[in-house]
């Protein structure tokens, strides 16, 4: 339905348009009866619609109307797969329109910093290509059911430990390719109709007042279109998060919000003209969805919780699989240990907390799996709640373990191991839990482990087991899904989106890490996750893309459609993957791409294409990635942009992070010609080694250089090498100093003239 | 003599004195016949006079008289004998006044940041404490014979690479804790006569023109009484450089930098004051000198050579002694392998290159101590001058090796390796060596190796060998010290100075040295050396400290004076030490100190005290330390001063930074009290953690907080824990937001005044 924005925000009073801007209450915008205008609601939940019946609190304390629980971002991540992360989306949205519920507040597309952070389980990755494009596709689910989403939480948001008063310090590099690029993938790919900016403050401003992350870079740079809302409570001063580009202040603030927009409007340090905007933007999106709402439409529960079943057992990891002791045959006996088999860890803590339609637990479902083929026996253990051993459930589990072929332990990080809100100190499981496995160790040597947790756990005990499956925070069908897995009628295929650490002090930015006070400086950079591990050489347990299969591929055939590329070139990539074994399964097949040699210091390599595919016993498909100048590109600082070096690069192509199969390698060339401005201190071997300059420095320089000790010294055959150095990095000015009298500081000044002109003409300069 | 140097000044003319700030030519200070003012000579040398004949370079390029080499600063570092190095000192005085040389350049305080540099042989340590002492001992040894130092490179000068543009980039903590303090403790207790200032720009400036550094922190914090001279061409501008303290510049601009200085006077931009107080400055170290300066002195030679022999076996360390293979017995046969047995490295290349007295070389000495009792082979085994491997030389190490009981091979980094001017690419040596090892590992398993390096390499052949003797550049009597070693005639007693990392990419500097361009950022920070290798648990090759002996040392009864001290008290700590074995022998006990809580990131301990004893075998001696303030104070950067924070702190005893033996606690109370201030973004948390206000804070926030949902919420258990943390962390300000309009921003302000109130009328407060 056309309307015209323009107008109905003309007919709104300044009070009725300052009003507007903040919350009706903790879940709806407000609505204008007068105007036609609804009060339209959005709830929490990317994994799962959180829409609470009665009550104000959005922390997950309260329980919400019955809604299919997905796998939690961690989870859906390690399924690299653009389309199933897609239709996830698209039950989402239709749970939405079945609850009338305007705008999905998710996904997350945080960067996964440290390990501990409390919220991981909600972000996808410590990649930002694949955690953009997970983003990116969950995004265009909802929002094909006529949804909006809230990409959030925008931006550097890597901690709940003092997450409302926090100041992320980081540099401009490590915030465009690491933290910004995460959500810039997203927004300019799939358009969220709404942006959530997040509490922090990054580099000394508020993320919500901050008009360089909302204004310029979100809006101006990237096209976002939507609104930005506020995540709940970050709005320090209403005006100057509106003035930086917040238009939706959320939850309610009850007219606190209002009188301070009033009050900047009638002080004019607020234009009206900045109010009318985010109305119109607010209006925007509200109006869209009252077009797209579609009173009619319910959702399957059992289509949705088949999904949902679907999905885990493609984002479960197989990380460990000793003399294959998966898949387990239906036969014979296995025991079943540990709390979570019964009591399933499925989701994280915090505004995120669904309540699911159903709950699968994985000692039915192994139970059904089994029936009237093997024997299962249960032992619960562990408790849930308590660090401390109970021996009578140890003693119970040994029994259990001793009288099956194999042992299969449910273990994990209980809810109060993570949540939002607070961050881990430490990646242990509980302790209660390491003594299960060593006591069933004793007795039984067969020994699988299923894990559920949000994010990397150490695990000294892991030459203890065979067989380690991780399923993340499965979702309501984890059970089935584990069960699916762990008997082979599905081919594990996920892998991780995150390394997984030997240990808590080998990440980057464990020294760092929470920060001092309400400052935290990410003085790791740009080496997040297996940037760091594979740039410092620090060897994981488990690598970023690593995942086991029932099955084995094979790579064969790389190419680079071209040896030397224009930057503004695609290039495409082809490589063949068959699958050797006897089992259909699916493969990611990745790829990285590294710059051989750079001005800046870059990683080792980074993430630039995957793709998931299916494939049949003996079948052979041709994979294609596309890649283009971001692929190459980092960001230049002094430019303020990204930039490609003419130079080498290598494309590689591997099942993990750390097992590259396949390398070529191509020509990049920069459209940008570097000019050096020369001054005083331009180092002798810069202006020998500029192109442009070479022609003529040599003359220019010989001359200036005729009487210093170093040309004699130069030839004295000893100190040669050193010399060479010497001269390489002799700034200019130096030269007069050694020149023992002969070279003024007007014939420096001239030398300098006659380089600089070179350049004459040719535009602008820079260092 | 007393003279009155204004007076003297007054009678110069304003361009005598803005001449005077310039050097002569390249190694002598201008003098002023008409006044009286000789003109005096400073040379190149920390580890032994480099006085040059003739010729002009100071590069180490040409020869110079000859003068006793002893280690150089690496290895003299690895004695951790202040009294030795002092003796060293001494000896340096002697032949600078029997040379008539008025100051030698030197000692070098810079701290070794990466293993990279290629002038680390130059500098002791990686530790600030234990390279301030080492430094403070040389300078006093030398300026007791009348003599003056210049205590170099200030500062943060870490890298040849682009040494004299490069801008050094570093948190104001790791530049105090770090890089500062090895220079503040030799100036507070050694009073340098002359301080160098380096190439490198610090956080943006010069250190040559940077009045914080040379002006405020050297002269107004630290005492410093002499002179700032600058490195040799470090001179940027000439005025600038004046104003912001650099006395003297060199070499001799001729001219060039009177005419800056003149020209400043006139525009007004330079003070005349300034000038005659640089010239007073310069004048005072001259003229001690003049007074000081015996003609009379002349020095041992044979005296000085059998000090540096002793020296270096002090500063040799033992690495490796599986099999307790050494000390070798004088009987059999030994096989003395590898070139560096008779073309000894025996220092580093640059300005500090001295022409020795003499030199011994190892294979002769082996022969001495062998002659009549043992039979000695020697091959070559490599080729100095490349890495290609001899096939020749090779065969014959081979031959010589299974003939013998034993083989010693002399390996290590030959000169074009190491050496001021460039830095190292990586860690190792020579691959011609390291097939050397594997060759004759293949015929003799009972392989000795003996290094001359400068600086740390990797070591991958290193289970090849049995023993393992470091003898960094052990300076002219090398060779007598490393068969005095080997053969037991003298027990080895070093320790290492610094870290012996695994690989390369282990240093915490690695990702970011040696920077972008001209820009280097210590992204490490204050995590340098074992600092970084203790708190990341980073597994060394070997440790800071470690070092073996012949005999064993036990450790017992170890005494804190007291189990509480005010941050004015010296603690005292006694430790008994006794030598176990059956030889005399040294141990260097080392004391850290560990802050077990710290509102800011701190290390997992720090040295702050060292003795070195000496024991007869089965003597016990009490080795007592003395700590005061620094001994536990990390640098406040918003205090702008040391500071100690009230908290138990572990004191360590060990023999290395990674064999602590005993340990006892101490709490540590400190003087002031911090005051929080409160504002809208304040935490609850922080509110009611805060000692003074926890008595009124409760009431307020609860008046504050009664109808919050928070509130409510929290009595739910389940989200007990998140409930808890999200109170800890909310800023005053959000509880407004999420009360639901129950509270207002009026109410707000009137509790952030009331428990500002608490405070009131006790000075200033700071966050």
């Amino acid at each position: 339905m056309e309307r015209h924005l323009k107008e109905l925000v003309q007919q709104m009073t300044l009070e009725e348009k300052a009003s507007f801007c903040s919350g009706l209450d903790f879940w709806h915008l407000q609505g204008l009866e007068r105007l036609g205008i609804p009060s339209v609601m959005v709830t929490d939940g990317p994994h799962g619609l959180r829409k609470q019946a009665e009550g104000t609190d959005h922390l997950g304390l309260f329980n919400s109307v019955p809604a299919t629980c997905f796998p939690s971002a961690a989870g859906l991540a390690c399924s690299w797969d653009r389309d199933l992360i897609q239709q996830v989306g698209e039950a989402l949205g239709e749970e939405c329109q079945a609850e009338n519920v305007a705008v999905l507040l998710g996904p997350g597309a945080n960067i996964k910093r440290s390990p501990l952070c409390g919220r991981n389980f909600e972000y996808f990755s410590e990649d930002p290509y694949l955690s953009s494009q997970m983003a990116a596709n969950h995004i265009k689910g909802v929002q094909s059911k006529g949804v909006g989403t809230s990409l959030k939480h925008f931006a550097v948001n890597n901690q709940e430990h003092r997450r409302m008063t926090t100041n992320a310090e980081l540099s401009e590099r490590a915030l465009r390719e690491i933290y910004l690029a995460s959500f810039e993938g997203a927004v300019k790919e799939a358009q969220p109709w709404t942006v959530m900016s997040s509490y922090n403050k990054v580099n000394g401003t508020f993320a919500s007042e901050n008009p360089r992350l909302l204004n310029e870079i979100l809006r101006d740079e990237w096209g976002f279109e939507g609104f930005v809302v506020s995540d709940w409570g970050a709005v320090n001063e209403r005006d100057d998060a509106l003035k930086a580009g917040l238009d939706l202040e959320m939850p309610a603030s009850y007219g606190g919000g209002k009188s301070k927009i009033l009050q900047a409007i009638q002080n004019g340090s607020l234009s009206e003209e900045t109010l009318d905007q985010a109305v119109r933007r607010i209006l925007t999106i509200v109006f869209r969805f009252v077009d797209s709402r579609d009173e009619n439409v319910t959702f399957d529960k059992e289509a949705h919780h088949d999904l949902a079943r679907q999905v885990a057992s493609e984002c479960m990891v197989l990380l460990k699989n000793e003399d294959s002791i998966l898949p387990l045959d239906k036969k014979g006996s296995v025991s079943v240990i540990g709390a979570f088999a019964t009591q399933p860890r499925y989701q994280g803590g915090g505004s995120s907390h669904v309540n699911p339609t159903k709950l699968e637990n994985s000692l039915e479902e192994i139970e059904k799996k089994c029936a009237g083929k093997a024997n299962v026996l249960y032992a619960k253990g562990y408790d849930v709640d308590s660090d401390q051993t109970n021996e009578v459930l140890l003693t119970e589990a040994k029994e259990a373990a001793i009288q099956t072929d194999v042992a299969i332990l449910f273990l994990g990080l209980p809810d109060r191991y993570e949540s939002e809100g607070y961050d881990r100190a430490h990646l242990n499981i509980p302790a209660n839990q390491v003594e299960l496995i060593e006591a069933v160790y004793e007795v039984q040597k067969n020994i699988i482990v299923v894990l559920s947790n949000g994010a990397p756990i150490e695990m000294p005990w892991l030459c203890k087991v065979k067989g380690l499956l991780e399923g993340y925070l499965g979702g309501q069908a984890l059970g089935g899904a584990v069960a699916d897995l762990l008997f082979g009628d599905v081919n594990p295929s996920g892998k991780l989106a995150e390394t997984f650490p030997q240990k808590l002090s080998d990440n980057p930015s464990y020294l760092f890490f929470p920060g001092e006070g309400d400052r935290v400086e990410y003085k790791e950079d740009i080496f997040v996750g297996y940037r760091y591990y594979d740039t410092k050489q620090v060897e994981p347990l488990f690598p970023f893309g690593y995942g086991l299969s029932y099955t084995n591929f094979n790579y064969s055939n790389l190419t680079v459609d071209k040896s030397e590329a224009q930057e503004t070139d695609l290039v495409t990539v082809t490589v063949d993957v068959t699958n050797t074994g006897t089992l259909a399964g699916k493969e990611v097949v990745q790829l990285y791409v590294k710059d051989v040699q750079s001005s800046v210091v870059r990683p080792e390599k980074e993430l630039k294409g995957f793709v998931k595919v299916r494939l049949e016993a003996g079948e052979t498909k041709t994979v294609t990635f596309t890649l283009d100048k971001r692929a190459f590109a980092f960001y230049n600082t002094e430019l303020q942009d990204w930039n490609v070096e003419t130079g080498e690069f290598k494309i590689l192509v591997g099942k993990s992070s750390r097992d590259i199969l396949l390398s070529e390698s191509i020509k990049v060339v920069s459209l940008r010609t570097p000019k050096l401005s020369v001054h005083r201190n331009t180092t002798v071997g810069d202006i020998l080694s500029d192109p442009i300059l070479a022609s003529v420095a040599p003359q220019v320089l010989a001359k200036l250089n005729e009487n210093t000790p170093f040309v004699s010294a130069a030839e004295d055959e000893e100190g040669s090498e050193m010399m060479a150095a010497m001269m390489k990095y002799m700034p200019l000015r130096a030269l007069v100093g050694f020149s023992q009298g002969t070279i003024t500081e007007e014939q420096l000044q001239e030398a300098i003239d006659q380089l600089n002109a070179v350049y004459e003409g040719e535009g602008t300069t820079s260092e």
